[in-house]
């Protein structure tokens, strides 16, 4: 090893859920809308100026930030956008996960959370989930730099309320609380009416999910002004341009077309319900899911077995090869009609077990 | 200060060059290219499925990466991309500088260079410029943890020939070496050719000037597939999905209409050549500039009244308040139309001084 590759930095990638260069594909393995963006955001689209391309867009991404602030009730010094909320999560590692005592998140959660601690050099400590899924609120009342966990979390879709919620971040005044809602606007209630009492709570949305908009990259956070212009500082000491021109365009009609958002969400709740009782129907067990998709076992089959047949017939969900989870699937929640494929393998696939 | 804040990283931010939203401007302060993007672009933007804005973007952004190594001879494991080569750089300072050992960089020089090295604490050392701005190569023969210098030098405008890049290279084969080259495309010659015979150098170019993109937000990195993969690694420990499906999409076609790209910048040279003998004529010096941009001086008129001159008349150039360079302007080469107009200011102006 020559003496410039001992300076590395040496990490161990996250490694995100395949994406298919094949068509025919049905496509469950990443928890990405079934269903396109608003037709508004479409139209938009056609109205954008390409001699816009060659400048660079405002910094502040102030009209998507001003959007977001509307739909939220909130003021625009108390929004951030980011490249995804992967961009946004990452940059509030950084900024606020600072100290020497280790941050807490759960044992099975969004595996990202380790790689970025690991990156960044901060301590953690992962407080095992019940046999359940669920969260253990008196683990996070320990002494902590920091606490971050999904509501509902991934990849089990377990929800919790906003008084667990509140429990938590009153019990730890003394850092912040960072709850990820990438799926909360699937049936859950969003903590963002406690970030006016607690100054100390971020809360960070998607557009990858319930807006459709995963390939357009955008990601947001809401907390007080103290939180966010602390975000904003650490951003503009990073990147000053992340939010490309187009992103910034179409974003905004994605929050203002709120109508098309409710109806989009609406429609993949009423398949998730569905899809809940085909799945014990065909012996598969599930915690109750508050997100785009189910996070499933069988009573015989093992998951890895039924995950490489699925595979094989060009239906793809997600397996994670880790502790406690490893006969699970992730199934995302598709259209109707790709669920009906979906089953309709299963079910024959399951007959011949 | 509650507990908490305590914890918050403390940096102190880049400031970007100002996007005013007014019309009317002329807005020769950040670099950017006054022509649009190739029609091909636009083209194809057209063609754009929105559908697919649903979907997650390929991580590895493999279209546009392959028209880039494609384009400069070189194998898709030898070409890294980011949003804008801010994200770039800012990812290789993550990666490589990552020593208890000072990196490298002038003291008159990208400014952003010293803000990474703040928020990711990476020791630096910033040699001087000579009197008329030149580098010292000897000033980067001695122990370090990194080198990192813009090629041509920003805001000075001066350029390097190959010849004293290798010399910094050869002298440096225990460091990463980065060569930032993004006015390269105005007349300079790439270091890439460089990077086949040393695996520790790093060039880094951008799609936001010579291929009026900066709107889009495209950077990217050559070098050996060892750096490169040090980068993704370090990417991938981050954000997974940074390129929005829009820009990787219309990214390709930027560089496959080579000949659009040879007419663009080629129409920049010529005016910048013009605008040298109007600014000498004007009682203006500078060093000579190999990018698009002009760094100037007035021999009598202090630039910072100028610059306050210029922008009552709603002609925007960048000023920078720092040591040594407080009587400079940074004036982007714009359209032939709008140097007549910053001339006709300026004649004007300067007669009544």
């Amino acid at each position: 090893m020559k003496a410039w590759e001992e300076n590395i930095r040496k990490v161990v990638p996250y490694v995100p859920g395949e994406q298919p260069k094949l068509d025919n594909i049905i496509k469950l393995n990443t928890n990405e809308n079934p269903y396109p963006p608003t037709p508004k955001a479409v139209e938009a689209a056609d109205l954008f100026d390409l001699d816009l391309m060659r400048k660079y867009p405002d910094p502040a991404a102030s009209l998507l930030v001003e959007e977001i602030a509307k739909r939220y009730g909130l003021k625009k010094s108390q929004v951030f956008v980011g490249v995804g909320s992967d961009d946004v999560i990452s940059m509030a590692f950084l900024t606020f996960f600072n100290g020497k005592k280790p941050i807490l998140f759960p044992d099975i959660s969004y595996s990202f959370y380790s790689v970025w601690a690991d990156v960044y050099r901060i301590p953690y400590v992962t407080p095992a989930l019940t046999g359940d899924f669920k969260l253990r609120r008196e683990d996070y009342f320990k002494e902590n730099g920091g606490i971050i966990f999904p509501n509902p979390n991934a990849p089990t879709g377990v929800y919790e309320n906003l008084e667990f919620i509140e429990d938590i971040v009153s019990h730890n005044q003394d850092s912040v609380v960072i709850v990820d809602e990438a799926y909360i606007d699937f049936g859950g209630k969003s903590a963002i009416a406690l970030t006016e009492k607690y100054e100390n709570l971020l809360v960070v949305q998607t557009f990858s999910k319930s807006r459709s908009m995963a390939g357009l990259r955008i990601g947001f956070a809401m907390g007080s002004e103290k939180l966010i212009c602390a975000l904003n500082d650490v951003k503009f000491s990073i990147n000053s341009y992340t939010m490309n021109q187009y992103a910034i365009h179409l974003g905004v009609w994605a929050v203002r077309d709120e109508a098309y958002f409710q109806r989009n969400v609406n429609k993949i709740i009423k398949t998730r319900e569905t899809a809940k009782l085909r799945l014990r129907e065909l012996g598969f067990s599930f915690p109750d899911s508050m997100t785009n998709f189910i996070f499933a076992t069988h009573k015989t089959v093992p998951a890895k077995k039924i995950f490489e047949a699925l595979r094989e017939a060009g239906i793809y969900v997600r397996y994670f090869d880790a502790p406690r989870i490893d006969n699970y699937l992730r199934i995302t929640v598709g259209t109707d009609g790709e669920m009906e494929v979906l089953f309709g393998f299963l079910e024959e696939y399951l007959r011949k077990q």
